[in-house]
């Protein structure tokens, strides 16, 4: 659990897409944000107040949160003397780089010496149970995706707010270091020991209110021959009610695999189900997310139509269309 | 990779089951196997000669296998006796206890002083690389069960024994710690990072010769919530071939999941191969392994050949009836 309200620290980031982390905390937990911290050089602005370390602390902040890609996959001295002033005044420091904080002699030693907590957020930091089945009250969902990188993150991310803004109950569930840097909380999946992936998803998604839901982050495809082990262990472990089917409709490959093709939707369909009821009978499928990001807005609902005509299921891209008929899918269900 | 052959170490086990790790290597390696240490109160005999630590050593025995399972999950101190002699007389030792060798001081400080080796084989002890997915040379076979603990590693045992007492090229690829200090090398998966388990499979079953088949050991069930997604791991790192069916007829539910129905053989196959074909398009189904263990011979035969004419596949159990017509089936596909 990291504390809350955050300063956004992006460093020297040369361009805004080596800040998406920060930006990602800016979109879905503003209230989260209490400022940004900027260095010179800085080309990256995720539109949240510039303030300097003592600033953001007056106003609340308490974790350093480092939202940027460290340049050459090292930790920089000008970067050391921002993190080591801010565990001084009393920030803890969250992160998700490669490289770990708590391998950084000086931010070990800072850190000690004022009492302050190191976040790597790509470490599990738990021990995990072997997963037991036993049915959990509450309802999930979980978004499978025909390829890695299809938006599964952001299709849950947005079915949350939404049922947040109608009142729902409801919270993310994150698996990646992403969606944990953004709620505060997860587990990073893909660091997990196998026997027990299943058992912390599991912990992850405990029993809640009947009416409340899960969005459990996915990660993975079932298809992705490097990770499908994860996908497997989220669908048995998260023990989803519903799916949602993630998709990309330009890609041509596996990503990262040049020599596997995408599977099509009513192959990830019949694959996904079936092994979802194993652990949940009640399993269905409920809609489908269309990552249209490189479609214009004509092509993108002619893609939506044409996959919710032929899948008979609600189909949009929650970032160009809402997630509102995602969400009445899952109410219907419930 | 542990230094053959071994002197096996039966300690204080007190009955046969307890030994069975030590049996194992006696009844599927005993060209790997020099002789046996029993300790006073030693219950179990896998029907090896008794042999003090300096006979066997003498004997050209260079590594001590603890075969057996500690009474109340310590190393006893007249455990610790018998290892720190061992170590000090020249021996290496390998272990698939909870306990970690490494984590026992005085094992340790002897080990370091007399420049042996420990191999704690529940530990990983590599790094593997992330699947690429890239198709390998040689032929490899996977046996997927209907649950846990059905056979499946007797089952790639089998096979192996068979293709080599026919001169085939062959090899058991272990991913448990039994099968591990059988043949003294493979991968603990269980304890592999879940991002990296389809990579250790990779790593596990390389190129090959094209008539070299690999049988690898299979881990879990599809069907087991607990740990599918080490399966999914072994299917699709794994790129089998072929897939073997493994079944035990008299369970009546899932292995530590009372509430978990056991699967049809033809649920398994129509679940298993798909999910192959996405790693490897050309993998058939060879077979069907029952673990008979619980009935009689006449039991035995009438399951085999309902499960036979059911699912037109030749069906044994290879402990009772050879794995014969199993490799008779794999050699018929290359």
């Amino acid at each position: 659990m990291i504390r809350t309200p955050y300063l956004l620290f992006l460093g020297d980031a040369p361009d805004q897409l080596a800040a998406k982390v920060a930006q990602g905390i800016q979109d879905w937990r503003p209230e989260n944000v209490v400022g940004q911290l900027r260095m010179e050089g800085c080309n990256a602005d995720v539109g949240a107040t510039d303030m300097s370390l003592a600033e953001a602390y007056e106003k609340g902040a308490r974790t350093l949160v480092i939202g940027v890609a460290n340049r050459g996959g090292v930790i920089s001295e000008a970067w050391l003397d921002v993190l080591s002033e801010a565990l001084e005044i009393g920030y803890d420091i969250a992160s998700g780089l490669h490289n770990l904080l708590r391998e950084e002699p000086r931010i070990v030693a800072a850190a000690k010496a004022y009492g302050r907590q190191l976040h790597d957020v790509r470490e599990p930091g738990e021990n995990f149970p072997i997963a037991n089945g036993k049915r959990r009250r509450g309802k999930r969902v979980l978004a499978v995706g025909t390829d890695c990188s299809v938006g599964k993150m952001y299709t849950g991310l947005a079915m949350d707010a939404e049922m947040r803004s109608r009142g729902m109950k409801s919270s993310f569930r994150p698996t990646g270091q992403t969606g944990i840097l953004i709620t505060g909380q997860g587990i990073p999946l893909d660091a997990v020991v196998a026997d027990f992936m299943a058992g912390a998803v599991e912990w992850l998604t405990p029993d809640s209110d009947e009416d409340h839901w899960d969005h459990i982050e996915g990660q993975g495809s079932l298809w992705h021959v490097s990770f499908s082990g994860v996908t497997m262990a989220l669908i048995h472990g998260g023990q989803p009610d519903a799916l949602i089917l993630a998709h990309e409709p330009t890609r041509t490959h596996m990503r990262g695999l040049p020599d596997f093709g995408i599977p099509s939707l009513e192959s990830l369909r019949d694959m996904a189900l079936p092994l979802a009821r194993i652990a949940n009978p009640s399993a269905v499928i409920a809609g489908v997310s269309v990552n249209t990001k490189a479609l214009n807005d004509a092509e993108a609902r002619q893609v939506c139509d044409e996959i919710e005509a032929r899948m008979q299921l609600p189909t949009v891209d929650p970032f160009r269309h809402g997630a509102g008929r995602l969400v009445d899918a899952l109410q219907s269900i419930s």
